[in-house]
């Protein structure tokens, strides 16, 4: 399985996307890279990024992380079927989201790099279902279940 | 019911959460007033919200903006119980996010104000069961359920 960053691939060029998109420099700017089965992403909040209340980040934020980390995991993973099983195509998969539940199990902390690790746990033709944690200094403090739906584009 | 921005209280003042606090020039600073038992948000969204599709907004914006809004709902109400209860008493009621499910029901476009409408389901001493729409041209976009814990700080 490639270490390289997918949002680094070919087929994000240009992308925007406020979560994942490399070339949005108000977004989150997310990178994804497999190791073996997991998608990891390492991720620092910004200052801006808080809830509020000292050294706790925002819901919403650790929403988006996951949202984008888990499509961008989905899509990679399709896009490498679809070449496995159609060698030579150059077929690129998104995903889109089609739900988001996210646990909240303790305050997520602001100081320090986060990381998430997703993976996939269910694929079928069109759909897949990813599961996320957000860990802090190696303390979960997130976890969350994705419903991913192909889409080309 | 109080018509006022829950927002522009004296209980927001200085706030900078990245999703409802006024004073967070780069957050999303969302405006939430009660319309008899539902809680309503205008929010229009900025260029650099998108999912990196033309006219569709990121997923984690709408979960971030849905969070932020529910979160506020709970918090003010649980605020008004507590001055029903305990006339006189300047206990301020927030709320922390336990759990939140988003069902993205079709993509939310970008080019117009969105309404997100929330209400009040279950509401125990110290959790509430917020749920939440989002329209777009009055059409429903995404429709979610968040649980809150309150939290006085």
């Amino acid at each position: 399985m490639s270490r390289e960053i997918i949002q680094h691939k070919p087929a994000y060029r240009g992308n925007t996307c406020w979560g994942c998109g490399p070339e949005n420099p108000q977004g989150l700017q997310i990178e994804s890279v497999w190791e073996g089965e997991e998608c990891v992403c390492t991720w620092t909040p910004q200052g801006h990024h808080g809830a509020g209340r000292p050294n706790v980040l925002n819901g919403g934020i650790i929403a988006g992380l996951i949202d984008c980390h888990a499509m961008c995991s989905a899509g990679d993973r399709f896009t490498r079927r679809e070449q496995q099983e159609n060698p030579g195509s150059d077929t690129v998969w998104y995903c889109a989201t089609a739900s988001l539940k996210v646990d909240y199990l303790k305050a997520t902390p602001m100081d320090g790099p986060l990381e998430l690790r997703a993976r996939i746990v269910e694929m079928s033709e069109r759909k897949a279902v990813v599961v996320c944690s957000v860990f802090a200094a190696g303390e979960e403090t997130a976890r969350a279940e994705a419903v991913a739906v192909r889409v080309a584009f």
